[in-house]
């Protein structure tokens, strides 16, 4: 198992009207990923963030920029974003039927990629790509509909956690894996020790209410390993 | 293997100016539920019923409403049948990237979730979400060509009725097996003993021309007999 | 100003149930003229009857089919018509960019083109077309959005009717003039005043609550002739 | 002529990091109107802010939002914008084909509709419609092409103003005249003689380099005054 | 009255098995410009030429390549035309949102401009634009139907090309009149004499047989100049 | 293993001004089978050839057309090709989903029905259609990118020719495996051992430059030999 487990602090739980004084704040408590999802309306009814608030806070930080397109178009975000400059672009394979492409686009300008799945999408769709990536991002609800906030972790989140460390394992590989959606104080134990090491959060975690930011993330970081501890996976 | 077979017969093969009478006929030869196919006229080149007809039909009969999507928008037809309100809503895999949310849509209306596979879609696009639905649909035709009526069933038909049968089994689920497409009197045996439980009848079972509704569904109930007799499947 | 005033009550306002029953009360009452909306869920979010369901309509009855299709897809609407057989197929010009082609399609069947245009949609639109058509349909409500039926009648209404009627005086021309949406009692005399010898009744004209049909149908003509008796228009 | 000229800084123009200290600053300048760009990715290659900015911009501002939709869905985007509450909503013809409804959408909400046309957009679009409007927003560039940044306005700038200016009083209206693209020191004078009585101000006139925003503001007021003063135009 | 006339003879009635010596017969043939049709398969069901033909076309001839794409995607189809070095490129209004975006384009690599209109768009469409065309092309049949052979020229063909050029005389503009789609031997002095200034050469004119090439070269230049001849037109 | 090897010369390597003499020189040495691309622009950025070409083609030659489509619209192409006449033609998986249906719509016709997969789709995709295809073409680039050219292989060619000769073997089937995207004289031998038996020879191997047509074509005789005559397979 990865002894390393990177927690990833959604911009979305961010004062949008005051991106600069959240990023040092961020910054401050040591984190050092930023989690930013951009969303085309399309792909799902939902468009949080634009591209030019990721090109302006581009100028004001250096951490990581972990950047989730959900869009039907991912050629033309994954090349605004190449411009803009981050650290991993991560896009989704129900989207696209160049898949192949899409990684070498990104890989090209060194740039590391990571392919996000749907949560009814299986695990066979990374057959042949699961090498080419440095991440795999498993979405543990369904992305972008903000009208479902509600809704819970689908109930097979850990299995497919689970089966996805597997999975890397059995091919001797060391790609991340990365969970989003209600990742959350009471889910982190399990889903790291089912394999998760890139964790988003957001709002039930590291924006917990009644806790400052750093708080939360020395909760986070003991909750992460109490996960790490538990008595060794037995496909581990 | 399941000891009760259904037999749903298809709303396109009643009398569409006099429904119902049609709709009479039916309940007085002892069926309690109805395959209803909405068709898009985009999934395919085909679009035979239209939702206002359905609205009607709510209202003069209890009977089952089994709902069989094809369409490129499930998100509207879902909410129309929803607001309709029937007993089962079958959508394809195919033409959804938010599987998870559709289920979870249906489900929060207390209505059955049926997921339909078109013939050459792989039982590995189930891979998770096979425990979240009560029903697979297993198209046996391509459907919605009419012009193409005189295709046979695919050769595989049976083949994939087992395999999802066994799959279901490995699991310790108790999912229905609906199939659908030239369920024929010749045809129903071997599905019935590969493992269906609700047969959508048409124009080659209950309305096979020379006998009445009735007397056909005797012969269909024959069958299904016969299917259910034949020695226990190996894999069963 | 044209001497006759066709009113064709639409199929969605009969029993779906009991088509057949529908039918016949609609020739009772010497109505020969009916009229078919055909949508596709695309176009806007309706999809009210089938094509199954025409195609067995046309078994029963000798009516006139002055069918509407409101689709992104005329190609495959038109050609369905065409094989069901009707007398006057009507597709919206904002969905097609093949806009000759359909009427000559049409037309090499023997069969009426009517062109129909949504209320926003300039009368320009005809400048070449014009001619080639048997109707002009124009809209009065937006086409296919059930949840707004509260919507009034566009406030432009009868302005338009009277710009295509002086259109089509201005070029010498014979072409009808069909109003669709809100027809009812309180605006069918100044349409008809306006130009409208075709009126789509329904809900709120022939099948207005409280009277029958037959009697609906003689305060339509009442009212029509109301129409047509005041004085000369001074364009016409 | 309207004897008032709102200018609307462009949100695009502020800082995006720091969008609280920005507002203020135009607030500060006597400014009441903040112009916001809504765009999908794919009406044109650019999407540059999101709806989560909007939403919390609103939380801290009350000046009058007019939001400039270029979408291909503007369903969706008019919906989301009436649930954030704004004071303005355009969105371009050349995107829909159910116009009057969402006229109609907007309007129910008490908040203004505008009507947005891309240059080479003709009038004509306008013929029915024009009257329903608060507000007609001509494009003087092509909307949303970041990297045709150079682009001047198009040469008919001026005479479509002018043109729309004629169509407005000889209707006896009052509709706005908003213009967009290039509206800059230079075009300022000329576009006000025109009839333009909105005007959305960017980098080229409020946001010009060299002096402050309240500096600009004077300038572009004095700019405004020269433009009303020139003498009567000969068509006015 | 322009007084030269373009023969454009189309690549699709030469030898595509042997262009080479094709366009050799057409420059021995003393004509300096060909038309290139270029077709998706999406905007009609037709795809007659291929990019790479005209690429390989291109570096044996350098005649005048009077590209007319017929596409739903003119931002690709230009952007390769332009790579490939082109002398007019001509794109369809009812294809495109961003009309001046594509002049634009095109002009700025010293590419002259041609707007394409189907035979029902009002040339309304073109009371911006018109002045930033270097020709306008009208067709005069449905546009890539291949299985509509048999379909003549629209009934209202002449008097478009009139109205056009009375509109372009009007202005005070020499903007060319392009005419494509039935140009035949007995259409021509009407066209040419209406104004039409550039024809689309093919199977019904320069390629009809019986003749050679150079043969019906010269009787199409009599009928032209036939139509040249007749009595100037009242609005000329 | 299969014992003969197929050498499939790509059109788009032929002289395109000059297609006949082309097709002799490909005929003298000795090839049967013609490699046509077919994409339409929207599946890839690509258009290489046109329809009315590959028209032309078959009328001067008795080669087997094996034709590739890569497009969206697979339905529109394949009746195209059956229409001309060809002897397989390949469709690719990820643009359908009607995948029995069309393979159903080429057999009717007497030809050989292939199935093409983009680099990163799994072989579980074919899990049903597998014994319905003649052919499995697996893309070894991505697709109709024309401006990648510089692309290498992807890493797993050799694995997935592999696996899916395994898996042909293991259900005792005897489908072709077509391998197409740098089919090179340095890759050649590996992709024979690993069960590859239809080449699709281009630029680097058939039209590697310095060597004549006749030449190249020994030099992949002898690469195939070799491949062939490598130990037996493990798996084999």
């Amino acid at each position: 198992m990865q002894n390393h487990v990177t927690i990833a602090p959604s911009i979305m739980c961010a004062d949008l009207c005051n991106l600069e004084k959240s990023i040092k704040e961020i910054e401050s408590a040591g984190l050092d990923t930023l989690h930013i999802d951009v969303i085309d309306g399309s792909f799902s009814p939902s468009m949080p963030l634009g591209l030019s608030t990721i090109e302006q806070l581009r100028k004001i930080t250096n951490m990581n920029f972990d950047v989730h397109i959900m869009s039907n178009d991912n050629e033309f975000f994954i090349q605004e974003m190449l411009k803009i400059g981050v650290e991993q672009i991560t896009f989704h394979l129900e989207t696209t039927k160049h898949v192949d492409r899409y990684i070498n686009m990104i890989r090209k300008h060194d740039t590391k990629v990571g392919i996000a799945l749907n949560p009814a999408t299986p695990l066979s769709a990374l057959d042949y790509v699961l090498p080419q990536c440095d991440t795999v991002l498993l979405m543990l609800i369904n992305p972008g509909f903000a009208s479902d906030k509600g809704e819970a972790q689908v109930p097979y989140a850990t299995k497919k956690v689970e089966d996805l460390y597997n999975l890397i394992q059995s091919k001797g590989l060391d790609t991340s894996i990365e969970v989003d959606g209600r990742v959350s104080l009471e889910t982190i134990p399990k889903l790291v020790n089912a394999g998760a090491d890139m964790l988003v959060a957001g709002s039930t975690s590291l924006y917990a209410k009644g806790q400052s930011l750093a708080e939360n993330k020395k909760t986070v970081e003991n909750l992460i390993e109490e996960g790490l501890n538990e008595e060794v996976k037995l496909n581990g």
